[in-house]
């Protein structure tokens, strides 16, 4: 594994994100999300993820060209249309738009259609918290979750994002409603590791823990069986109906042309919860409580703790890196 | 099991709580709120629940003079305090004002503090879903459910609810993140049979599908392991924070004397979505997608189809009602 700093490997992905015509300013954007993802240990979502990301800008399904643009406005609540931009630049943006929101109303709602695939959600979670706001955002995947009583994927396992910000550090969950991501099926599989849990059905229908038997059925497990289907459900039908954009049957079931998503995002100014200093005091309580020492060898983690350890000490150590997919991008 | 008319049912509990002094209006709309649930099929959180519900008023965890206020109003958001009042009536009161907010502003919340239990959350969804709007609502609880890598109860199971409206049947997911709520474990129990998958732990920490055990421990599984444990934990800040009351440490963990809860409320006006026309059509496609024939035998139902078919079938045929509870009831 190389160890690769912070901003040569933001360097090298800016390098090859502007040679597809993406002008300098959101290029270099676009490039730190991946790069912060990677840092902050979500390789699956950040480095690794990049080559199909310039595929994806290859074969047509992500314009570079295309900005979010504002469709509708009431109130504290709004609707973007993505343009099927690139989606780590859709949804930062549309996270930035609910903030302010939320700084004028109290709460803050953007309803985003015709974007594309967010990346790592839980980096909305953290901008959030980052601008010191509560937030909640999710998004739509393509068919690949059996819905309770079928046997082919028919819901996506459309990831949910929530995070309260803390100064010494943000909690922030970021959870797909499938027991697995498929990001985390594709990181179990390349280790060569059993799931811990079962995570999906193999190609006979059966409970399975092999992560490669998974990703060929593409029928992955829900969360709490019958309840992260039906939880799977509501969250296309919220993103598909406030945003006027596509529900998940309505998405290509390829995940080289997996586009025309809808994702929403809500944002808390922290005003209404008495602010900043309130709030790190009930999450310190939350915490001590949630936290206290339990039998020996075992521990209680927090959402968003070990992405925090895993960023400070990459940070110092610098960002490890297969070394055949730093070729890969540098040759991008 | 006794068949009685939804006006006999809702008669009867609004007799038993107007004996405990609360104005004539309220009581009736409290009755109501139980007869409805009742009706639905969730016995549990209906008439089961009613004699625990007049003994807290008893012993003076509910306090049925108090009616909720808002605190503080921030445009789109608002805090209320319930006082300790009934926690349905509260509940009911949030969810309208939530409403309210969202035909001004697109979006509406509500955060409320210092409630009572609000019996059937699915009540809030359906009711949110009558008005025409799109609604998300959820509660914390005593501690009930061990977070991932403890072995004691710390996190609530914080039932979440969201809703969608369809004038044909509206979508409406009602479910607590532990595997079981606290009512079915109690009607599996009641029933006699096993859970149709483990729901929690026993004495021994050993997972079961034994109901009774599960209630002995108030070792709940969280729904997906260590994800059901993290949103759980989210949830409760959300609510905690947003309303400045209790988070979940904080509850008293007896189910006679759990009080002051934290809630949120949240609705959406249809016009975001392109009004109620567009929202019905955008569901019936996702539903006839979702349920397509599958194997023989099996089918996929979306969150709140078998309350309407159990509704349609009680209200002709009258509600089920164990003749001991009836009763009990009747002597209140």
């Amino acid at each position: 594994m190389l160890r690769i700093s912070y901003d040569e490997l933001s360097g090298a992905l800016r390098r090859a994100i502007e040679k597809t015509g993406m002008p300098p300013e959101r290029a270099d954007r676009c490039a730190r999300l991946f790069a912060d993802t990677t840092l902050d240990g979500v390789t699956t979502h950040g480095i690794a993820r990049f080559p199909r990301f310039m595929r994806m800008i290859g074969n047509g399904s992500i314009d570079v060209h295309a900005t979010p643009e504002r469709v509708e406005a009431f109130g504290a609540m709004e609707r973007w249309d993505g343009r099927r931009g690139p989606g780590n630049l859709n949804a930062y943006a549309c996270m930035e738009a609910a903030i302010d929101l939320a700084r004028a109303h109290g709460i803050g709602c953007v309803a985003l259609a015709n974007t594309n695939h967010w990346m790592r959600g839980g980096t909305y979670g953290w901008q959030a918290a980052d601008a010191g706001t509560i937030g909640i955002c999710w998004t739509n995947t393509m068919p690949n979750l059996p819905p309770w009583g079928a046997s082919d994927p028919r819901v996506g396992n459309n990831p949910i994002v929530l995070a309260v910000p803390r100064p010494p550090g943000h909690i922030v969950l970021d959870m797909a409603v499938s027991q697995f991501s498929m990001g985390a099926l594709e990181s179990y599989r390349k280790r060569g590791e059993p799931l811990p849990v079962a995570g999906g059905f193999d190609a006979s229908g059966e409970l399975t823990r092999d992560a490669a038997a998974i990703e060929a059925t593409r029928r992955l497990l829900p969360i709490g069986f019958w309840k992260g289907s039906g939880l799977a459900l509501m969250l296309d039908l919220l993103a598909a109906s406030l945003s006027r954009g596509n529900a998940t049957h309505a998405i290509v079931a390829d995940p080289e042309r997996e586009t025309g998503l809808s994702q929403v995002f809500i944002a808390f100014d922290l005003a209404v919860a008495g602010g900043p200093e309130a709030v790190t005091r009930l999450v310190e309580d939350v915490l001590r409580h949630m936290q206290q020492p339990t039998a020996p060898g075992t521990s209680v983690r927090y959402p968003g703790e070990r992405t925090l350890q895993t960023r400070r000490r990459n940070t110092l150590d610098g960002i490890p890196v297969p070394p055949d997919l730093w070729r890969a991008v540098q040759a991008l």
